[in-house]
């Protein structure tokens, strides 16, 4: 085994390590934010990070966190991440696509909220605390209101 | 490169290698179960396996595999796993959160079951017949039921 | 550290990779396929390739692309994968299942489509420009209409 294929197996398994770091780092933004665990849902962000919806744009972590946290209250929520293209760009960067779905649950008889699918754009930093969150863009492929309709605001910065 | 680095490297490879045999264990899982196979069920189970619903906890693989398949008799079902987060704390010992959905369909016009979200909150043991589940709890999101409503008994020990 | 060993650990370093992009190739299938990418969707499988829904099959890439393109025209389709269990049979020979959803939204009010789950089969070959889907077969746990009723055709080979 040459000196360089040792070196390409290093970089590979790091590669891979990255991946399942990432892919636990969303299966976390995931939970904190179904739970509604807001410190442990801003700890998955960079401090400066961006979140756009489509529809609105927040700044910072810290910023996500109140937004969220306010516009989500008393609503269930329920986000599934599915197939995640990952790639690692560099030591300490990487982006990727991820499939979604997602169920707002407002409660109500007929049920008020809706469903919907789409796809996340990623950007990742590796930080000193491991892998976070630097930018999320979410695209849509469909929403459908549930039969009570959709009335759950939530503002952003636009 | 350090032996230190050659130990780090083998440390990280089999930690990728058990989460990936834990990630295709629930896979099985979850085909055994939609599927009905119940042999191949029991088989992703420890024998002393407990599995807690929230509303019921039953004890080892061979009650496990009774009581689920006697309780499912004429329903299709579906589970999806989704998101995980696998932690390795020892060769033969791990444990995880997984993100899920289910679906019971009782037939009926309006069809009668339920539809739900939750997490599954698992510990894994390595046998010499590779990883298997021995504890598994849901703790539960959100549950509706379908148009028909909800009658599909599980029941377990207490 | 014995050769040996060092053997075994590159084995489990590549077929790791392997797993990893056979994972992120499915990905690409199902995310090319809903935004209706028809030239990236070919490229995911080999030329001679089979597609077999379990109501019809269709073979070659050209073929798959050309049926597959024009039966979802006007149709809003989200398809996502879950839980998979990929096994690596050789360097360039791999075979999976992997559980699924999908939803079709052909629009109208009550909204016409279905939504249903099931299994992938799979066979993947790796070509000079990576993994690729040899073959596919669409096994079905469950599937039903919405409100409006399913009116979507999907016209194979037989």
């Amino acid at each position: 085994m040459s000196d360089s294929t040792l070196a390409n197996e290093q970089d590979t398994l790091l590669k891979l390590l990255a991946i399942e770091e990432i892919r636990q780092l969303k299966a976390r933004y995931f939970r904190m934010l179904d739970t509604k665990d807001w410190d442990g849902f801003a700890a998955v962000f960079t401090p400066d990070a961006i979140l756009d919806s489509g529809a609105w744009t927040i700044t910072g972590s810290a910023t996500i966190r109140d937004r969220v946290s306010a516009s989500l209250e008393g609503i269930v929520t329920v986000h599934h991440g599915h197939t995640a293209e990952i790639t690692v760009d560099s030591p300490t960067t990487a982006h990727a696509v991820w499939a979604m779905a997602d169920e707002l649950h407002a409660g109500g008889n007929p049920e008020k909220g809706l469903t919907g699918s789409g796809h996340y754009h990623e950007e990742y930093t590796r930080t000193d605390d491991g892998w976070r969150i630097s930018r999320s863009k979410l695209t849509r492929l469909h929403i459908a209101p549930l039969p009570g309709g959709f009335h759950v605001a939530i503002p952003g910065d636009n």
